[in-house]
C-alpha cells in the first residue's frame, strides 16, 4: 500500500479496448490499497488527425498555439480514461496539466517543468479519488498551456513521483522491459531484472527507446522507484535503482546508435587552444559532440575527428568549413556510413578485461573498429553502418547476456 | 471602430476551407480597425466523433467527465482558427473559457456564467491581438472545467459582449437572418431587417432556432446591439433592438412549435385552490406549463387544459394520475397531434383586429382552432398537427409578410 504514478503513451489509448486495458492496471493498483496517479497521453491517431489539421491550415503555426491543439489531446484522454474507470464503479477524476498544478517554462513544444503544487491532487487523493492526469502538459507564468515535447511524458510522470513523493513509478511500454540488447538485432536478448539508474542513462543516451534520459535522470535525483514494464502481460518488466542496490553485472548490455556521424578535421596547427576553438563555435550553434578522438601531432598538424548527429552533420560542416581559417586547419571530412556499438555495465569499473573481451568478439568475426571511446561504465566503438547487426550479436554473445 | 464579439458554431469549422471562411470574417472586422473577440465552438464531426468515444467507453459516464472531454473539442476548434489567423500575418492569441476568466456553477453540462473576469481579454486587445475563445465552457469554483449546454454558444457571446461593453456583438448562423416564417414550410418568406428583444424572445420560444432565449434575455438585459447574420454570404442579417428602436410592424413573423401536448384534466371539483394544486405539482417536477385554459364551472365541476412540451407528458400525465384525489379530479386525458401557431409582432398590441384577421385566415382555409391564447405581442392558437404548415402558409399569406 503506497502512492503509485502510472504512465501510459498513447498507443494504449488508440480504442476502447485500449482504454479498457489501462483502466484494469489502474484499478487493480487501487484495489490493492493504494493511491494512484496515472498520467496518459494523447491517442496516437487522435494526435497524427490534429498535427494534419494543423499542417492544412498553417504549415508554420506558432508553437503556442501548437500547444494549446495538441494538449486538448491529452485532455480528451483523461476524460476517456476516468470514464472508464467510473464505468468499473471507482471514483476517479482527471485533470488537465494546469489543473494538476504543473508550471513550466515558456518554452512552447518543449517545455521543461518547474513546479509541481500537489495541493489539487492531494485533496483528490485524500477523497480516495483515482487521478487521471493528461499527460505532457503544464502551464507557464503567463496562464497559458505548455506542453513538455519528446520524452516529455517519462518526466512528467516521474516529476509527480517525486513531488508526491510516491512509493513507486511504473512506466507501462509495449515492450516487457529493459533488455540486454534491441530484440529487433539480437534474438536471444533478455529482459533485466534490475538495472541502476546510471546503467540506463548511458543506454538511454545511446538510442535504447524505453525511458527518457531527463526522466532517468530525475528518478537517480529524487531516488524514485521506477519500474519499466509491459502494458500488455504481466511480466514483471525491469527495476531502475541505486547503483548499490543492483547486481553488479559486468555488462548489462549491447546497444547499437545509428543516428551518429564522423567528422574529421584535418591539419589542425598543433599549438594549444584549437580544440577549445574547434568545440566552441560548435557548442555556440548548439550542436552535440561525442566520442572526441585527437591524433597525436605530427609535422606540426594533429587531427580532431568526432562525432555528431545525423541532423547536425550539415550545420556543423557549415560551421568549420567557414571557419577553416579562423582553425588553421586543411580540410574537413565526414561520413554517415557507421554505427556505434557499446556495452554498459556498473560491473566492468573494476574489471579491466571487459574491453579486451569486447575488442576480441569483434576481431572473431572479422570487424574493424574505426573510434573507441570508454567511461566507467560504458565501452563505446564506432564500426562501419552495416556491420553493426554483427557486432551487436557478437558482442551479446560474448558476455552472454 | 470599436470592439466587436462574433460567434461561430461548430458547422462553421468542419474543415479547413470552413476555418478559412471564418478567418477572413474575423479579420476583416479586425482590418476595418476593430478589436476582435470571435467565441468558437467544438467541430460537429469531432463533437460526434467524442461522444461516441465516451459511449463506448461508458455510456452513463459523469457530467464531469463529459465536459472535461467535449470543452476539449473547442480548445482544439479555437488553437485552430489562431492559426488560420497567423497564416494571414495578424496577431492572435487563442483562450480556454478558463484563460477567459469565465466562471460558472457547477452545474455540468448546463452550466450558467456566474461572472466574467476581462481582464486577460483586455491585456490580449490591448497589445492588438486578435482573441479566440473557446466557446461553451466556463471553469466552476473547484477550478473544474464546465460547459453551457445547449444555446451556450449565443449566451457565452453575449455575456462576453456584456462584459467587454462591445459594441457589436455578431451572430454568425447558417440562414441570413430572422425569417417571418420557417422558410421549410412557407416558401415566400423574407429576412427581417431589424426586430426587438420582446419579439425575438416571443419567436425563440416558440420553437424559432436562431437564437437561444437566454442570449436574448441577457442581450436585452445589457442592451447589446446584436446581428444574427449569415457566414456564407455578405447579406446584412437582422438587428436586435431595444422596441421603442424598432419599426413597429404589426405582425413580425409566424411560428409553428410542434413539440406540444395537450392534457385536459377533467371533473376537478370547482373551488378556489384547485388550480394552485394542479400546477404546483407540476412545478415541483420542473415541468414548464403553457397555455392553460380553464372551462367556465358547470355542475360544480370544471375543466383545466393545458400544453407541456412532449418529452414532459409522460411524467405529467402520472403526476396527475397519482394526484387524482388530491386534486378531486375525475380524469386526466392527453394528445400529442397538435401543433402551437404563433404570430408575433410589437405593433399588435395596440391593434385589436389582428386577432380578427389570424382567425379569419384560418377559418378561410378551414382549420379549426382548439386552444387560443394572447399576450401583448403574440398570438398562438392549438391546430391539428397535419393542418399546421397550411396554417402557417394561411396565416402568412394575410398578412403579407
Amino acid at each position: 500500500m503506497g502512492l503509485i504514478v502510472q504512465k501510459f503513451e498513447g498507443y494504449f489509448l488508440t480504442n476502447t479496448e485500449g482504454i479498457l486495458n489501462i483502466t484494469d492496471r489502474i484499478t487493480k493498483a487501487y484495489r490493492e490499497g493504494n493511491s494512484v496517479v496515472a498520467v496518459v497521453s494523447v491517442q496516437d491517431t487522435l494526435e497524427v488527425a490534429l498535427r494534419q489539421s494543423a499542417r492544412e491550415v498553417n504549415p508554420e503555426a506558432s508553437l503556442r498555439e501548437m500547444d494549446v491543439l495538441i494538449s486538448a489531446g491529452a485532455q480528451i484522454s483523461s476524460a476517456l480514461v476516468a470514464m472508464a474507470i467510473e464505468k468499473e464503479g471507482y471514483p476517479v477524476v482527471s485533470l488537465t496539466g494546469y489543473q494538476a498544478g504543473i508550471t513550466t517554462d515558456s518554452n512552447y513544444g518543449n517545455a521543461k517543468i518547474k513546479d509541481i503544487n500537489t495541493e489539487r491532487i492531494f485533496r483528490e487523493l485524500d477523497r480516495r479519488n483515482i487521478v487521471i492526469v493528461a499527460g505532457s502538459q503544464g502551464c507557464n507564468r503567463f496562464d497559458d498551456i505548455t506542453t513538455f515535447g519528446r520524452g516529455g511524458m517519462d518526466t512528467a510522470a516521474v516529476a509527480f513521483a517525486a513531488a508526491l513523493k510516491a512509493d513507486l513509478c511504473e512506466i507501462y511500454v509495449d515492450v516487457d522491459g529493459i533488455y540486454t540488447a534491441d530484440p529487433k538485432t539480437v534474438n536471444s536478448v533478455k529482459v533485466l531484472k534490475d538495472i541502476s539508474y546510471d546503467e540506463l542513462l548511458e543506454l538511454e543516451s545511446l538510442g535504447a527507446n524505453n525511458l527518457h534520459s531527463r526522466a532517468v535522470e530525475l528518478a537517480k535525483k529524487f531516488n524514485i522507484h521506477l519500474v519499466v514494464k509491459s502494458g500488455f502481460n504481466d511480466s514483471p518488466g525491469t527495476v531502475i535503482k541505486e547503483v548499490g542496490n543492483v547486481e553488479k553485472v559486468l555488462v548489462r548490455g549491447v546497444v547499437r546508435d545509428n543516428n551518429v556521424a564522423r567528422v574529421a578535421v584535418i591539419g589542425i596547427e598543433d599549438r594549444p587552444g584549437m580544440a577549445f576553438k574547434l568545440f566552441s563555435l560548435l557548442a555556440k550553434d548548439n550542436i552535440s559532440v561525442d566520442l572526441i578522438l585527437q591524433s597525436i601531432g605530427r609535422d606540426r598538424t594533429k587531427d580532431i575527428s568526432f562525432i555528431v548527429s545525423r541532423e547536425n552533420l550539415q550545420k556543423t560542416i557549415e560551421i568549420i568549413d567557414s571557419n577553416l581559417g579562423i582553425l588553421e586547419a586543411r580540410e574537413v571530412s565526414y561520413s554517415d556510413q557507421y554505427s556505434k556499438v557499446s556495452i554498459v555495465g556498473a560491473g566492468m569499473i573494476n574489471n579491466p578485461g571487459v574491453a579486451a573481451a569486447m575488442f576480441e568478439a569483434l576481431y572473431d568475426v572479422d570487424i574493424n573498429i574505426h573510434m573507441i571511446t570508454t567511461s566507467e561504465i560504458k565501452i563505446s566503438v564506432l564500426v562501419d553502418i552495416h556491420e553493426a547487426d554483427r557486432a551487436v550479436n557478437a558482442i551479446h554473445e560474448k558476455f552472454r547476456l
